[in-house]
C-alpha cells in the first residue's frame, strides 16, 4: 500500500477504464456509488478474484482476468487475489471428477510460488493482496457451514447450468459440490468484497457471492464478468489442450511470433483483452486502418511488441520484433502466416513429418522434405529439427520454418474430446 | 457397566426378543453373527438411538423405542441415548420450518434433563451412555463436513419421500437440510454403532448410516425399525395433538384408566409394543381368551397394570388399579366404557357440556345434564366439573362420570389438520 491515499480519478472515467472489454458488469449503480465514496474517503475499493491452485501455468487467457485486476489496481483499488486452497485441498474425495485431485499443503504451496512469479508480472507486488481462503475456512465450525448452507435452496442450486444439465441426464452430482458455490460466495463475506471479477461461466457463482454477502448483512459486490479469449485460431476458447495459446512463459520470440499470427479481426480483439489501451484508442486505431492511414501490418506489431513487453520487458519485446522482421520478413514471408495443421492420430503415435510437409506443400515431395530435415534446413520455433518423426503430443503451436523461405504456423492439434 | 463381562444368551433367543413388535430388520445376518461374535468375546454391541432434544414430554407412543433400547440392555447390550443438539442448536436458520426453532445450550441442557427423568423410568440409568452429538459434530473441521457430503448425491438425497415430495411441489428445500441426514449417519461412524433404532419414518436416515460407515471404512449398522404406535382411538398414531394420548407423566389413575379404555384388539398390539412380554406368551394368552379360559377384561387390567407399574412402580399401579375397580366396576360399568367423542369446533369455541352429555344420551335431556352438572354430580377424571361449558383446547382423553352410574370415556379431538 502506498503511504499515501491514493487520489482516484473521476468515477467516468475509471468507469469507462474498469468496464472495457467486460462481458457483463452487475450492479452499475452500487459500483459508481462505491467508486464515488471512495473518491470522497480516501478508502479503495476491495477487488476480489478467486483462482483455481491446480493450474499455475498460465497463458495469455488467463491474463484477460488478471489484467482487469490490474486496472483496478492502476486505479488506486486493493486487490485480493484470493488461491482457493480450502477447496483444492479436499478436491473431489468422491473420485467422480478427474479434474479435481486433492491437494497436499506442500503442493497448494509450491502452486502459489508459480502463481505469484507469474501475476506479478502484471500486477503490482506491493499492492496485492495475496489470500488464501484456507485462513478463514479451516477455522469455520461445522455449524457455520451448516448455517451458511441454509441460505440456499436446492432447486436454486440445480439452476447454474452445469449441474442442469448433470441433473437432467441423471449423472450424479456429490452433495458437496453444492458446497463450493456456497464457500466461494463465503470467501467474499470474509474478505468483505466490494467487487469480484471472473469469467462469464463464473457468472452464478459471483452472483451467490451477492446473495450470501446480503445474508450476512453486507451490501452485495458488484459482479464484472469477463469473456474468455478467442484461442489464437480465432474459434475456440484459448485453451493448452486445444493448443491454440501462447504461454505467458513461452519464449518472447515465440510469443511475438505467435502473437503475429492471428488475424487482423482476433488482432482488435486482443488489442481490447490483452492490453491497457482504452476503448475510444482502439476505436481510432481501426479508424485508421479502415481509412488506409496506418498498415494492418503495423498495428499487429505494435500489439506484439506491447503483449510480449508486459512478460519478457521492453528490450525482449523489441529483440523478438527484430528477430521476427529478420527470419520473416527480410525472407518476403507473407504478412498472415500460412497455417499448417495437424490432427494428432488416435493413441497418440508420431506424425511423419516428411509426408506431412509435402502433403501440406511446404516441400515439393516426401524425399525432399526427408533431405531438407536431414540437412537441418527445417526449424520449429528456431530450433532446427532434424527427425523424421514429430511427436504429435501435447497440443502446440510452433513457427514453422522450411528452407531459407517457407513460414508458417504449425499447429498440432489434440484429437477432439468424445 | 457390571463389573463382569455380561453373559449372552444364545443367539436365537436375543433375536426372538429384539425382533419383537419390529417393523423391519434389516441386517439379519449381519445381527446374528455380531450377536455370536459378542457372545464369544464378551463385548456388547453398541446399539443407538438418537432423540430431537425439542420434544421431552414423552407419552406411550415414545416409549415403544425407549423399550427396544431396554431390550437391548436387558440382554446386555450397551445402549446410547443420542441427543441430537448439534443440529437442535442450529435449528432451521432459513426460517422455513416452525418446528425447527434453534435451541441454546441451556435449553438443550434442561431438555436433556427431562428426558433424563423420563427415560430412565424404563432404562437402567447406570448403564445407559447419554451423549450429545456436538461433543464430536463441534469438533468437526469445515473440510471434514465437505468431505461427508461428498459421499453421497443430490439425485439419492432427493429419493427420501418428504424431500421427493417437497422439490416435485416446488416447495424450497434449504442445502442444510441435506446435512442433517447425513450428520445422523456420522453419528453412527462416531460412536461405532453395531445397530441404529429408529421409527419406520426413519428409515432412510437409518440407511445412510449403513452407506456412511461403510465409507469410513466400518462394518454397516445393522437398522432395525419400530411401527409407529396407534393411539388409545386404535386409528391414528398416538400423539399429543391428536388427543388420543397417555403422557407418561400423567397420574398412574389417568393413565390406568386410559389403557382400560382402548379396544380388546389394540390390547394385544399394546401387549406387544408396550410390555417386555415375548411374542409365544403373548400368542399363549390371545389363544387363552379365544377358547374362553380368560376374560378378556382381566388381560387388559393386567396389561393396564403393567404398563402403568414401569411409569408408577408396581404400588402405584395397584392403587391405580383398585381405584378403577371401585369406581367403574362397582357400579357395574360395562367391561368396554361407552365412548363419548367431541370433535372441536372451529375457532376454538367451547362446547356446551350440558347440551353435548344430552345429544350423546348419557343424560335424558339438556335441563338434566344442567342440573346434574350444577349439582356436583358430573366428574372429569375423578373431579366434578361444575361448568357448563367445557374448554375444546386441548385434545385430551378422561374418564367421565354422570351421577353415579354412568361412566364413559369422553374423547376431545382436534381440529382435522388440513
Amino acid at each position: 500500500m502506498p503511504a499515501l491515499a491514493p487520489v482516484f480519478p473521476p468515477v467516468d472515467e475509471q468507469l469507462a477504464y474498469l468496464i472495457k472489454g467486460a462481458a457483463e458488469l452487475i450492479g452499475e449503480p452500487e459500483l459508481r456509488q462505491r467508486l464515488e465514496r471512495s473518491r470522497q474517503t480516501g478508502v479503495p475499493l476491495r477487488v476480489k478474484a478467486g483462482f483455481d491452485p491446480t493450474a499455475p501455468d498460465l497463458h495469455l487467457g488467463h491474463t484477460v482476468l488478471l489484467r482487469k485486476l490490474k486496472h483496478f489496481q492502476d486505479l488506486g483499488h486493493e486487490i485480493f487475489f484470493l488461491i482457493g486452497d480450502f477447496t483444492g485441498r479436499i478436491g473431489d474425495p468422491s473420485g467422480r471428477s478427474e479434474t479435481r485431485p486433492a491437494l497436499t499443503t506442500e503442493q497448494v504451496n509450491a502452486n502459489a510460488e508459480t502463481y505469484r512469479a507469474q501475476v506479478f508480472q502484471l500486477l503490482d507486488r506491493e499492492r496485492t493482496q495475496v489470500v488464501f481462503n484456507s485462513a478463514w475456512m479451516e477455522a469455520l465450525p461445522a455449524a457455520e457451514i451448516v448455517r451458511l448452507c441454509s441460505k440456499f435452496t436446492v432447486a436454486r442450486m440445480l439452476e447454474r447450468d452445469d449441474f442442469h444439465l448433470r441433473f437432467s441426464n441423471n449423472q450424479p452430482i456429490s452433495i458437496h459440490e453444492f458446497l463450493y458455490p456456497l464457500v466461494q460466495a463465503y470467501d467474499s463475506v470474509a474478505l468483505r468484497a466490494d467487487v469480484e471479477l471472473g469469467g462469464t461461466d463464473q457468472k452464478f457463482n459471483l452472483l451467490l457471492g451477492r446473495e450470501i454477502q446480503r445474508e450476512y448483512g453486507q451490501p452485495p459486490q458488484v459482479v464484472l464478468t469477463m469473456p474468455l479469449l478467442e484461442g489464437l485460431d480465432g474459434v475456440r476458447k484459448m485453451s493448452k489442450s486445444l493448443g491454440n495459446y501462447a504461454g505467458i512463459a513461452e519464449p518472447a520470440g515465440t510469443m511475438y511470433a505467435k502473437l503475429m499470427s492471428i488475424s487482423d479481426e482476433l488482432m482488435w480483439r486482443y488489442w481490447l483483452l490483452l492490453t491497457d489501451r482504452g476503448e475510444a484508442d482502439i476505436a481510432a486505431l481501426k479508424a485508421d486502418v479502415a481509412a488506409g492511414r496506418v498498415h494492418p501490418m503495423q498495428v499487429k506489431k505494435d500489439l506484439a511488441a506491447q503483449v510480449t513487453a508486459d512478460f519478457h520487458g521492453a528490450e525482449g519485446a523489441r529483440a523478438a520484433g527484430a528477430e521476427f522482421q529478420r527470419v520473416v520478413q527480410r525472407h518476403e514471408a507473407p504478412a498472415e502466416l500460412a497455417e499448417v495443421r495437424l490432427q494428432a492420430p488416435a493413441g497418440g503415435a508420431e506424425f511423419r513429418l516428411d509426408k506431412e510437409l509435402a502433403r501440406h506443400g511446404c516441400a515439393p515431395s516426401v524425399s525432399e522434405a526427408a533431405r531438407l530435415i536431414k540437412a537441418g534446413s527445417v526449424s520449429l520455433d528456431g530450433e532446427s529439427w532434424r527427425q523424421l518423426t514429430l511427436p504429435s503430443q501435447p497440443a502446440r503451436t510452433m513457427l514453422l520454418k522450411v528452407g531459407k523461405r517457407y513460414f508458417a504456423t504449425l499447429v498440432i492439434e489434440s484429437q477432439p474430446k468424445a
